[in-house]
């Protein structure tokens, strides 16, 4: 089978679609035979060689993917052959928090990743396909998506008529506007584009801002939201951009980190943590439980993940410039064609 | 002022259409000009002199009532003359658990309650009106309104996806559909009749029981959530309608006990708590934090009450026998007009 | 290798110690050397074939043993030969809530439990034994002391101050009584014999009630707490103790169903559940999650499970006659003597 | 009545103790005879006119006090001539979060404080003192144990075994020790004075850190705790510290800002948050109803606040400088004698 590796000393150009054998499923293991995987940021920089605790060994790249089960392992009671089955981000994280789960590890890096024909998986390591996504639209869920929906819903508890921050057009905000929406909350995003808040605001986003436009953003967050300030912040710039979400919250308000594409050092000062009693929490995607429950959700509403564009997975390198341009506007895939 | 009040020996044709001298507001009281009142069940009971907890002095009728600010005490801050307000059934329960509020009490009884032409109340003891709302439609929200918000949304942490069980068309049912369904859950509704069944599913409804002639209801709720049960079940009925609620449930899924309907004694198995991991909470309405947070919801999705009727205040008992009589669907609210 | 197994048709006349050959794990498997296993009550319906969804194949029996890894399959990453673990009675729940975790299953019945001289665990379902205690004393674990912390500290939140009322002497009392007084709690306990309540006083409980000779206890329970009820309660009766409980309840104040030894019907009036906004919860012992919690403070703080008795595993059916008698006070121990 | 009032321009050298009409309290008020202060470092910041969000008008000082009500008004029910009551640090939050109350204002600035042979506050405004308690001890809670309570207990639901780290010998410190101490936890504290640090160990700490001579005292953390890290921290210093902090936190664990003696700018790297899958919260004191849990806590247990030295409240510049000196170790309190 054809697998795409990062190999020592990385760097773009040393990706290379190698042969393996396939392998055979131990007995809590299944054999999947991957159809789509999806690209994330995360993705660029384990390819780059430039991800903070990059492996030192090949690896096969991509945390996202979704496929059908073709072989189970004898004592597999999860899974049966033929099931449409999305593997999940933690392999070995359940439920609970994090810290509980000592040995948790990652698809796409250390973990051998989804970006391969057959991948092998233990049956506690993935969730079942909603009945109405494609295999595209499938492979986009477990990082971005479920990064999105433990935070707003798992972590935050989002309610009616909460008021949620976003920041840009990347895959988390993306899926945390349209979870956002499906509770009865309000959104408000900044992007430095206005063509793509246009695109924000027919997707239902209420308040638009452009942050190159309007540096001190957090002014405009408070007039919107008649001076009390949003519920919840998905944070993924850095530390100057933290500063402007402290600025913007209700009290009590809640910011999940979930980035630093903004650079990852500067001034927080926080006695603004303190005064505005703020809640923040580093959201590193999540467990199993919450991806099934979100599963639920997408599947209850009928809700399909925004795509910008599907790749021929011998494409990769492509689909990778593609994704550092910053052009895209959904997430961008690759479809896995077997010989 | 006029002021409907019950008093000892109290019973439906001892209500009495009373003149009272206007009270003057404490420096941190307001005086309210009430523009509307809703019913509820509890007040047929106060009304009737067959409350658990009957008071033993006259007091004036209902909890729920909305109406202007005409006048505020020296101390007043929270809120201005000309300000639409609306009561909160518990006055003295701000937010957290009623257990740490000792000396709360509610309106319509043992306080006096809002169906009079003016009312005192504390300036902690109102929210805002939301700015869409009749004063019709917000005299609803005290009761029925916050004791399906508290019980789905406070406590019940709600979320897209989650499978909601109710009983009847009373009116915590009706406002628990729309919740639910703003919150992007699925509703089940049983009822006796059909014809409001078909309403309930014109709503949103996606499950249907006729609880008449399915009276061992809990194996078509199976049935309808493929086999998982429901997450959260608002129980209004006795122990009869409880022990179907218990099959019914998710593991780990909550039943809200607030009615009993259906009868005040009957057998229930402890066991079936256990073996369900279920979740049960006695909820009784909520505080005014919570009344707060829904009203934001209310207005962000210019949510509208379903009102049966609205009848003049001077008909108070031709109001409280059309609530006696089952035959309403949506609430049933009186309008108060001045001389 | 032997083992006590129950077969059908079930009856404690019918209790084998068989042969059976010595398993070898799996990739993910440890094989354990067990040294010591404790007897719940539980075990004795087992045993005896009354156990509500009682197993309809011949299995090993007990849900409690400790013992030591002697051997791991080649994908184990946990465990380590040598190290001393103690089985989870949930076999497949990791933390969170147990419906979110289809196909967990318990030790000792429906999977083959603790009483073997060898056992096979998943290098998931097993923890490891704090350091100062003896193989009898980590062998009381899994079911008494994990179903303790899990209602009182996992679910209950217990805090200093916190009233817990506890019923009779069995492992959960016990425990919960250790794991209360050490959050700085209060405890009323009670018991049918006095001198159980005098070694209760001794170990630290505050109030004392002979549920025989005070049939009324709520009325004591109220006096003790000076007329607030109590924070907690760990319900192991029936319907007739659970309403009880239910009057001897702080307002929001919690109770754990674990247990139903006064009998499964009865009547219970919802109406009490809503009057005293009570919080009822089934706890069916708890998560590995929750298990290692409660170890870090078993470890930290020195804590001793009290221990009734240690027989040789050859006597189990005398320890079983032992267990039934109810004169036990603290935990019944096997030691497993290999050849 | 004479009271001590910071007056603009402000400094320590503006002090002011002057005469005041005694006041009669509303019919929601109560008068209290106020027999005990004490001082927190925000006192030292408002006396001195320093601090953030200084008020601009005259006000009696000190957030802390004690004393016996001997007048209520006509609608007071919550309290009776005679009780010895606290005063909350926050008037007007009775439960919930802060943003949830608007209007809640702090004593001691800029609300009138303590300070002052008498008071008036809202019947809501306090809570009853333990029995057991001085004058003295009793006025030291509002601030400095309130705060450590609601970040270790209502906030973190801190649990026996919990690793907690706290930072040097502040009010907020020591009643951290307690209180964690009480729940079965373990406890690191920070100091840069080895005698302080001995007078932690005798008070039950267990891990020592002497910051000063150990400035990237997070490896120590790691060490004291087997490298898992802690579970809770009450961060007092600014963003130096806050950077130690993060890299002494178990994954998930939770980081509390009360403070910034440490100087409110500096560079925290966001990253560091989610890597830890860090909880960061502000605190700011708590609401009444946390402080009735606490008080319950110290009442149950017997449990005696720190003091370092009781001052005569004429005394007062000596006695902030005595806290500015930064030698005591405990509450600085001043007794309050009437003419």
């Amino acid at each position: 089978m054809k697998a795409w590796q990062a190999t020592p000393p990385f760097g773009l150009s040393a990706l290379r679609l190698i042969d393996l054998p396939r392998p055979t499923p131990g007995p809590q293991q299944m054999l999947i035979k991957v159809h789509a995987a999806a690209l994330n940021y995360r993705d660029l920089e384990m390819a780059s060689g430039t991800y903070q605790g990059q492996p030192q060994h090949a690896f096969t790249l991509l945390s996202d993917g979704a496929g059908e089960v073709v072989e189970v392992g004898a004592a597999v009671t999860r899974v049966k052959p033929g099931e449409r089955v999305i593997g999940c981000f933690w392999q070995g994280w359940e439920g609970g928090r994090l810290g509980d789960n000592a040995g948790a590890l990652p698809l796409g890096g250390p973990l051998d990743g989804m970006l391969s024909e057959y991948v092998l998986l233990d049956e506690r390591g993935v969730v079942p396909c909603p009945a109405h996504l494609s295999w595209e639209e499938a492979a986009t869920l477990p990082c971005a998506a479920l990064t999105a929906w433990q935070a707003l819903v798992t972590e935050g508890q989002i309610k009616a008529g909460d008021w949620v921050l976003l920041q840009g057009t990347g895959g988390v905000s993306l899926f945390a506007l349209q979870f956002a929406l499906l509770h009865g909350a309000r959104v408000i995003v900044s992007s430095s584009q206005d063509d793509k808040l246009q695109r924000l605001q027919a997707l239902g986003a209420t308040g638009l801002i452009n942050y190159r436009s309007t540096p001190d953003w957090h002014e405009q967050v408070m007039a919107i939201t008649d001076g009390h300030g949003v519920d919840h912040v998905l944070e993924v710039g850095g530390p100057r951009s933290f500063v402007q979400s402290l600025l913007s919250l209700r009290p009590s308000g809640q910011i999940n980190v979930i980035g630093y594409l903004g650079g990852q050092q500067g001034e927080i000062n926080p006695l603004l943590i303190l005064q505005r009693n703020a809640r923040v929490r580093g959201i590193a995607v999540g467990p199993r439980q919450s991806f099934e429950s979100m599963n639920r959700a997408i599947e209850a509403n009928g809700l399909r993940p925004l795509l910008d564009s599907v790749h021929d997975w011998l494409d990769l390198p492509a689909a990778l410039a593609h994704l550092q341009s910053g052009r895209h506007f959904g997430k961008v895939v690759l479809r896995i064609t077997a010989d």
